[in-house]
């Protein structure tokens, strides 16, 4: 398998000072390649909230990352001051960014170790909380190679593959999920090239796709979002893959926002539209996408180009709608694709027997 | 009728120092109102160009007016000179871009002149050139007009109108053709408010649509492009209204990329797309929007947000792809909007009948 030159983009690890959540900056790529040692659970919640690291499944590792620390790193005098000192960590975690149901699966698992309190003595609670969060992270980056498995095989031959936003090695603890589905094609020899929307406000595409495809030698070409629909009409566009923030039971997809255009797009012209996320990225407690909560980012990010620009090129005073995610419905779906396997529609009941398993 | 606030798009005009085309350098919006007095057939080229002035019937004035220059800042010593001059100014200006057909309508209007030739003295001729760039340039704006009153009629009551581009007073000689509709609908009272997509590469919706519906008082909130699906699914777009830069006889319309993917969503969502241009944009020689040429654009505008950055954000060496325009096939058209009346399908008959009157 091909050794990725890339670092990894999490990493629970200890630093001559102590613990530390080990991140790369994303904000800063792909003009930067800066490597960050966050000691803190509010260093952990503001990287996660400024989006220096982001997508669903590298969220929940950041979250996890983040309550090891608090345990690592408390100075409580008391039990009871370490115990309240983990659920505030879980809390402010938790409240970073609201779309990716991924981070409260991550904080469910922590939170359960927690719960189990009266059989641990907080330095066993630690040790746990630590073992738990780098578990979390391992199997991240192992669930992403088994997404790409189950993935390359509905490619077509010699495929050209759109891919919105990054849900790649930067998403996730590495190898991606959208992207993780590329890899293992183009290891196949089935992905010819890929087509990367630049991902507006905030340039994922761009800016991180592009890098990490460039970084594998894969060869891919940048559009913005608005010229996908022109290259599918022109043939040139075999399959859509994207990744997800949440999946609901029934098979609804919240995705980047500019997700759901691609996918009326692709049904259009009859392409196939996947969606690689691993199971933690489902929730089973919604049924349908119109209960997603839907993150709202600040105007500065569509006004200053992802901040990027020091004067607006919208007009002060002009309004500006700034969602960061959007809904597809189940029947836009042609696959939902994870590590236990894939889902063609209806959804609900492969998805549900996957809870189960 | 509501005086607008905003200085003209273009002008033919004497300065001091003799006979200029002014206009707004659309660059700098909404930053700065610059205007600039072009005073050679060059620097209206360049000015074509770089975008300075833009929308094919801005576009056809401003060719026009650069053959009025010519003729009236020739330096020329005989007739013969002169003459050749003026043809070579057409050439020139025929070379700026290659989408707008208005650009060809212009130069086709201003070299029967030249080519009426045994029949004018230079003096006679030049008189001649500047009032027919004169008259292209007034007869535009009440074009627009007229585009304005009978696109209006077709808008919803109480309507949020979706446009994408600038197709406004900006991209003309004023009022629009897109905007024109929107003005005159909001003049009646039937425009709520107006979403304007960004409109990547070079943010022509986010910089000059905002700005010129701002000036106007209609309120108008800016999304990036890939929102217009999202914004659709959530039933808060009821018309959505383009200009065009060439349209086909059959009725194939080429307009600035990301238009098509406009028409599909639209069409998906049961939302009437309307295109309105002035009759000077319809080629009579095409019958397919197979055979319009696609000008490409430099991968500067993409990789450096519409110049606005000095770094990329796209990582040197990946392939960018950057067509300005893409064409919607008649059948996701409602309705083509002329200053001569509406067409709605099948296109091809009435087109035709706007040729011969």
């Amino acid at each position: 398998m091909r050794k990725s030159s890339m670092p990894p983009t999490i990493e629970l690890t200890d630093a001559e000072h102590g613990l530390v959540v080990r991140i790369i900056d994303q904000t800063l790529l792909p003009n930067k390649l800066q490597i960050l040692d966050l000691t803190t659970v509010d260093e952990v919640a503001e990287a996660i909230k400024s989006l220096r690291i982001r997508g669903a499944p590298a969220i929940g590792c950041a979250a996890a990352g983040g309550v090891a620390l608090a345990a690592s790193r408390s100075e409580a005098k008391s039990e009871r001051g370490f115990v309240s000192g983990l659920y505030s960590a879980c809390n402010a975690l938790a409240e970073t960014r609201p779309t990716a149901v991924n981070l409260f699966w991550a904080l469910k698992r922590m939170k359960a170790i927690i719960g189990s309190r009266p059989a641990l003595s907080p330095g066993e609670m630690r040790d746990a909380l630590i073992a738990e969060a780098r578990e979390i992270i391992d199997d991240d980056l192992q669930r992403c190679r088994a997404i790409g498995a189950n993935g390359a095989e509905l490619l077509p031959e010699d495929a050209c593959v759109l891919t919105h936003c990054n849900a790649g090695a930067l998403a996730t603890a590495g190898y991606g999920t959208a992207l993780g589905v590329i890899r293992a094609g183009h290891e196949q020899g089935r992905v010819r090239m890929v087509w990367a929307d630049e991902t507006r406000p905030l340039l994922q595409g761009a800016r991180l796709t592009a890098w990490e495809l460039q970084q594998e030698g894969i060869p891919c070409t940048v559009i913005t979002d608005n010229m996908a629909g022109h290259v599918m009409s022109l043939g040139k566009v075999d399959a859509v893959v994207v990744g997800s923030d949440r999946i609901t039971a029934g098979g609804d997809v919240a995705n980047k926002i500019g997700t759901y255009s691609l996918a009326v797009l692709a049904d259009y012209h009859d392409i196939p539209f996947f969606v690689a996320a691993p199971v933690s990225t489902i929730d089973y407690e919604l049924e349908s996408g119109d209960d997603i909560p839907i993150e709202q980012r600040s105007r500065e990010e569509v006004t200053h180009l992802a901040h990027q620009t020091e004067t607006p090129v919208v007009p002060e005073g002009v309004e500006v709608y700034c969602p960061a995610f959007d809904v597809t419905p189940r029947e836009l779906v042609d696959a939902i694709i994870t590590e236990k396997g894939t889902a063609t529609p209806p959804f609900a009941e492969k998805l549900a027997a996957w809870r189960d398993e």
